[in-house]
């Protein structure tokens, strides 16, 4: 195929919002101070730490700008949130689905091997919570819900955690990490903790931010300094908070015209595909609000995902086969056998993820792209 | 006083290498793809990727370049491999002074909690460790040891700490965050694990490194993805990476000039204080391979630090006010106590840290401001 590489993993990482990309060139030239410290450099470089919260906070629709701690990224946030809470708390229960990104996973596993209760919540054929087919456990408890999901692009309804919590006295905890921007959502929809990853916003890579409401029972996770109010410890990266900063701001302005653009993108993208490919399946809730316009996982019958992936990085597209955040004992993307993906559609997996350089004409050719990369693997392996 | 203001606080940060600029202006009109996946963009990231680790690798001079683990900084390094090792081991003893750095003393903490024991090593009045008071501990050992005291500027000898780590059968973490680059030091001095930060050696913000000999038995403590080889989890932030990539390269082949022309101006800045401030009092070593080129460590009798601070301040030159890694319990530099400064010394500490920016003309400037800043801030109390 002829032009320009098509990049649709943006989930990895896109190009920056080139505002945040003219701060970042500023901060190459000028002398890193850090916030610590009575000089004028370190002052200033304070100022600009405390705006860019206010910026993060504001995006978030919180009250008050403390609640921001700004990390190296989105798992770290998460990893922060759960364990965080964990060991405030001593003993309790966990409430989530058995597709949470590892990183939730994982922290949630740590809690578990010492005496916290699990709770695993049922997930219907498109990846969406069913609440009502869960019962609140004893203890203190957390709620672990995704914003959107990494692999499959539900959007989850943060409310209806929210009841649930209510009525098992749990605090809410929403990974934001995929989802922030792409979906609605702000804190006033009763999160007590949200984890959020910057270059998913149009950020800096290394920048992160972990929101806590005050009460939220918590520990810091990295612990020798005093710097974010001795909740994060480490000379802050005040390149990436306050690019993060400059993204939450266009985010906060822009955002509407953001997910617009991307929905219809998105649209062009998923229809040209089942338009052209007839073996394409879409996996998770169809085009619409209950998915991120940031993703479309598709399975293409008789093409295992890797080799798909492959031939499509021939035709200038890049794409990931299977999950994007797997660890290394899943064979399989559990949300995709949690939907009731037979094996070999899970095996088929192709995530498309968009960002904010996918153009409706890009997402136009790349449905070609798609169409023809698929077209030279079934001639391949029928040969 | 007239001029540029002079910076002498590079141990929260200074400018960043030109060559290292250069790299980060690359990245931010890319796109920025992660390391994983297996399109073409994903591909050239690993490669940048592998080629960074080559390069601290060899600036630590390890022979295999898997050992290095990238972080978002030193603290993170830090907390990782005590932590870390404490995770595998279960139990055992850990052998630390009174006066490291608050990162390796929080983690410590942590272990200590759980039932680890703890042999402190004590100091001469200059903060070298004195080893032969030292008696070994049961169970596995672990040996922390700062390569340049963040306080002092003291240089440790590894090789006295690699001999009691093996007679007391102990590992030997070196707590490089102060120190590399500007204290000669490899890793075939017999360190297991070391922890680097990327801004001091002129990298970028957000960067840094833990480096773990083979068999080191350690457990990854961020978790939830596959990046480095599942031992740090998190979309790596590939541009810091690379910065520090070329940072180190640049300290293998210029770190002598570096340090000779640091040694000189911290020698100009060191002795013109002392010429013209007949109060200043130098702790810790003598300038010389026993002290660190980046670090001096003043008291001026009769002053508080942190007003003198401001004072410097307004005579444009930036310094640190007291330690510049304290927690909130401590309301002095523990090292100050330990060496046996008196407490009105202890209060009275100016951190001067040099770095890449520090040329000589600079130091002599910064001698005559120093001296100013005492004379106007004695006045004022005097009156």
């Amino acid at each position: 195929m002829s032009g320009e590489r098509i990049y649709l993993d943006h989930a990895s990482g896109g190009t920056i919002l080139p505002s945040v990309q003219r701060e970042l060139l500023r901060f190459l030239v000028e002398v890193q101070a850090a916030p610590g410290g009575g000089h004028r450099e370190a002052r200033e470089a304070r100022d600009e730490l405390e705006h860019a919260r206010g910026r993060v906070a504001k995006f978030l629709g919180a009250q008050e700008a403390e609640g921001v701690v700004f990390t190296s990224g989105g798992t770290e946030a998460v990893q922060s949130a759960v364990r965080g809470w964990g060991e405030s708390v001593g003993k309790g229960t966990l409430y989530l689905s058995e597709m949470e990104h590892p990183a939730v996973e994982r922290a949630v596993g740590r809690l578990e091997k010492i005496g916290f209760g699990v709770v695993r919540v049922p997930v219907d054929g498109e990846g969406r919570f069913k609440w009502d087919r869960v019962k609140a456990g004893s203890g203190a408890g957390l709620v672990c819900v995704h914003l959107a999901h990494h692999d499959l692009g539900t959007v989850q309804s943060i409310s209806e955690a929210r009841k649930f919590a209510e009525k098992a006295g749990a605090k809410l905890f929403v990974d934001a990490t995929h989802g922030a921007g792409w979906v609605p959502f702000g804190v006033e929809e009763g999160a007590d903790g949200v984890a959020l990853s910057g270059h998913r916003l149009g950020g800096p890579k290394g920048s992160g931010a972990l929101w806590i409401r005050s009460g939220f029972p918590w520990k810091a996770q990295l612990e020798g300094g005093r710097q974010e109010g001795d909740r994060r410890a480490g000379t802050e990266n005040l390149p990436a908070i306050v690019g993060l900063g400059v993204a939450a701001e266009e985010w906060s302005h822009r955002g509407e015209k953001f997910r617009k653009d991307l929905r219809k993108a998105q649209k062009a993208l998923a229809d040209g595909i089942v338009k052209k490919i007839p073996t394409a399946k879409l996996h998770g809730p169809g085009v619409g609000d209950d998915r991120s316009p940031a993703l479309l996982a598709f399975s293409f019958a008789g093409l295992e995902a890797e080799s798909l992936a492959l031939v499509l990085d021939r035709v200038g597209l890049a794409v990931r086969g299977g999950s994007g955040c797997v660890t290394r004992e899943m064979k399989i993307p559990p949300a995709m056998k949690l939907i009731g993906a037979k094996p070999e559609e899970a095996r088929a997996l192709i995530l498309l993820t968009l960002g904010l350089s996918s153009s409706m004409d890009k997402m136009a050719d790349a449905a070609d792209r798609m169409a023809e990369g698929v077209k030279r693997l079934q001639v391949a392996l029928a040969s």
